[in-house]
């Protein structure tokens, strides 16, 4: 299919701005008491990054015939989950990060105590968030429920944070190809996956519909990775926001490591395939999502 | 009222039992994959903890008319959150505690990268089981996600988590009556009043006995922190499982130090008092509600 990475980047940056208004707007103010864990929160939020998973939510919603502003609140959930993980990964304790996309990290900014309550209450705010979108039609009360039970579960220490568990376990290790893709799987696939099924769940999609999004995520979760693995080698830090081979640094196990880069690019590829496969029974209202798989591997940050 | 302390902590170990014995089975077991995190959170969980706030979630079902089997899982989540917090405010960077109640904390045990993930997943596992106590009963789903709404706003950036934002603050510092006071009520008199009410709700209570519980709630957070002050100064090391004077040596200002002992212990029995005033409207049903109140200020640990 054809792509134009210009084209799309600004596609998505125009996503990325909708769901940086929303999640400014649903946040409680900064000068909220006490200002300070307010504070935080927005600094910890507002990072520069992509949107990726509110952006999968979203497109989740409108595949299933619904509309965004419906599934904004969930949206907007999922991604400080995401942004609470990035806060406690960067600790002194865990990944020991000073920098971030180019700017001080939490625990640089407001001390390590702070940083760990900071990601504890965008954790808590999540679930806040998603328990104040109910409307007063009662099936959505069951689905709410029920993508709450899901993204818990993504997130949870059968999810991201057992992903987290392993990685840590990993470092300097010597790991085999299972291993490391379940590490992935866990550590960012799972919640890649919540997010697209969340927005499909909460607009009533039917299951078959369901099981293809799933198989999408899957494929993108590991399309991802790879090419996230393989951006640390080759991408320029202007765009990373990240030193160049800080994974070599930090004795992580990468897929350009096990297989080399060729091979590495390969298995992307094929991961991006497998993704524009999964979309077969849906029409022309999934092409965002099929663009999004090319994406992963085109992108330049 | 007639008091009996032996009599009434016998009970309230009974039911403490029937709480963990719940916990258990609502927690994956310690060998679901990856372990250590597992481990990890069963070892935050059984702490030795009196389970107060589990308790007081199935008083509400039971004053509400209801059944405690119906509200377990909403009572073992709100203990989830209740060890979480124990969890991080124990860690290096916060509180710095090598031991709780006789054990060495989890992070001397697991290691601080290790002891912030459990809290993660104790708190994310919180909601992971509330979200999955619904039954068919389309009811109780709205009733769910307003549990939901109120236990992720007590515990979060405006309730505990708020509270020991303050608590960090203030350590070192003179600070006045009514920011203790404020204090207390986020770090631990939120998940309190919600806890009582997550039972009564759940049970469909209607909203003058909930606002009656909620009275009840606010007066016995307050003596039951001013009857925390005063064991720190009185009691015997071997009950609580702390330190005597351990407050002392952390700096961190307390009832007894602002109003001295006697008139702390005169502040705690007139919330006592205001505790049974509150329910009033109820009759035999709330007598362990009543004695709870009373055992805050004549318990020993």
């Amino acid at each position: 299919m054809d792509f134009n990475l210009e084209q799309f980047t600004r596609e998505v940056l125009s996503r990325k701005k909708y769901v940086d208004s929303c999640l400014k707007e649903y946040l409680n103010p900064e000068d909220t008491y006490p200002a300070l864990i307010h504070e935080a929160m927005h600094y910890a939020v507002f990072n520069g990054g992509k949107r990726l998973r509110p952006i999968m939510v979203l497109e989740g919603a409108v595949i299933a015939g619904g509309k965004k502003e419906k599934v904004m609140p969930a949206a907007c959930a999922i991604e400080m989950i995401h942004s609470y993980s990035l806060v406690h990964d960067d600790l002194p304790a865990m990944d020991d990060d000073d920098f971030r996309r180019g700017k001080p990290t939490c625990h640089k900014v407001f001390g390590e105590a702070n940083a760990i309550l900071t990601g504890d209450a965008l954790l808590t705010a999540a679930f806040e968030l998603l328990a104040g979108t109910i409307d007063k039609d009662e099936t959505m009360a069951d689905n709410l429920i029920r993508v709450i039970a899901l993204i818990s579960r993504a997130a949870g220490s059968r999810g991201m944070i057992g992903g987290q568990v392993l990685d840590l376990e990993s470092e300097g290790k010597n790991i085999d190809y299972e291993t490391l893709k379940t590490l992935h799987t866990l550590k960012t696939g799972e919640l890649f996956r919540a997010s697209l099924k969340t927005g499909a769940i909460l607009c009533d999609m039917e299951e078959s519909g369901l099981e293809a999004l799933d198989n999408y995520s899957r494929h993108f979760g590991l399309a991802f990775q790879i090419s996230d693995d393989i951006l640390d080698v080759k991408g320029d830090e202007s765009f990373t926001g990240k030193p160049v081979g800080s994974d070599e640094k930090n004795l992580k196990i990468t897929y350009p490591k096990l297989f080399g880069l060729d091979k590495a690019y390969e298995l992307a590829q094929e991961s991006v395939k497998n993704c524009i496969d999964s979309l077969k029974i849906f029409g022309n209202e999934a092409d965002f999502l099929r663009q999004l798989a090319c994406f992963t591997i085109k992108r330049n940050s």
